[in-house]
């Protein structure tokens, strides 16, 4: 049997870090897996990541944001997740529909119901079988986020930065209620403390998920 | 009363010349218009079109192709053609839904019920008043259509011209059934003839549409 576990939460999160640690462990532990991420994973997914963040994008449209998404998501579905797990790897994807549930639907005002619609008919409604949460306040989340992005393109400010904290409430709301929703899939990480601290809980809620 | 009609049928077809004689006699007669054309028409809509034409959008699945179209497409409606509309001008379209229709679904086999939700989902199901389907055997058109692009492009092969005859076929005959199925707003234009005559049919079909 094979596993697919999601990483979800806001930018500075730490999710993409303890997705590498989870991914060293399971090296450590001989099991076969694939680490992946979105938007890209895909040459499709990485154009569109790159339009998604261009000036040519200048939507503020979550529908039309979530159309690219979907795109990117059915060809990163069909060309990676599908073909690992049908060859018994497991799989770590860092970001996957939760998130456009939050930032385009919660975030941005589209429709959860028409954004799971669009689900349905790009992806067939896949569900990871666990998703952990990276739980952290915007205003802390913004922080780490933007000196992470300082150290990485000198400083520059792309458009999804320039979005302000009380998208970022919202978004985190959204997370936290998709969270409630499906509380046999989801963990929800408190990740306001050390590396070390998070590290604890992310190996309680993957506990007995691999073999 | 503002009017939307649509130009459609294969490259080749001489739609898009239409479409400006028809903006010219708008213009001779004073009736206020736009003309736009699909992918395309927006910032959003040239960068899907070049990421559509690149080789980095390596798929062969029409739904993933009519995600990014119909992303392009809902920008489109909501930054040109429903402002236009609704500020008392004509909209003149070089493509539209139909073709999405009739490429990605009957020519790629993306199932069309599935795109006409995806439609109703990206655009509300928007309709043009007329649709004028510009029909020419695939061999003529692929014909046309590749000396068209090698003035255009010194040569240069894309990604969808390397599709296959029986691709183009595939496609005529869906126009066509799309045709059939709404005769109120289709009229089918034999464009296998000169301009001349052409435009005279052009002509027949418009009539009476612009007040």
């Amino acid at each position: 049997m094979t596993t697919f576990v999601t990483f979800e939460g806001p930018d500075g999160s730490g999710k993409s870090t303890h997705l590498r640690r989870v991914a060293e462990a399971l090296r450590e532990r001989g099991l076969d897996h694939v680490s992946t991420h979105e938007p890209g994973g895909t040459d499709l997914g990485r154009a569109v990541r790159e339009l998604f963040l261009s000036p040519r994008c200048r939507t503020e449209d979550g529908m039309v944001e979530a159309l690219l998404v979907f795109a990117a998501r059915r060809q990163h579905v069909r060309e990676v997740i599908e073909p690992a797990l049908a060859g018994g790897r497991h799989v770590l994807c860092d970001r996957f529909t939760d998130s456009t549930l939050a930032y385009q639907g919660y975030g941005r005002g589209a429709s959860v119901d028409a954004l799971l619609e669009l689900d349905r008919l790009a992806t067939g409604g896949l569900r990871p079988d666990r998703t952990l949460l990276f739980d952290l306040p915007p205003d802390q989340a913004l922080a780490r986020g933007q000196s992470e992005k300082r150290r990485n393109s000198a400083g520059g400010l792309d458009r999804l930065d320039s979005e302000r904290l009380d998208f970022y409430s919202r978004v985190r709301d959204g997370f936290l209620a998709l969270a409630e929703r499906e509380p046999g899939r989801f963990r929800v990480i408190d990740a306001s403390g050390s590396v070390e601290e998070t590290h604890a809980q992310v190996r309680r809620a993957l506990e007995g998920l691999f073999r």
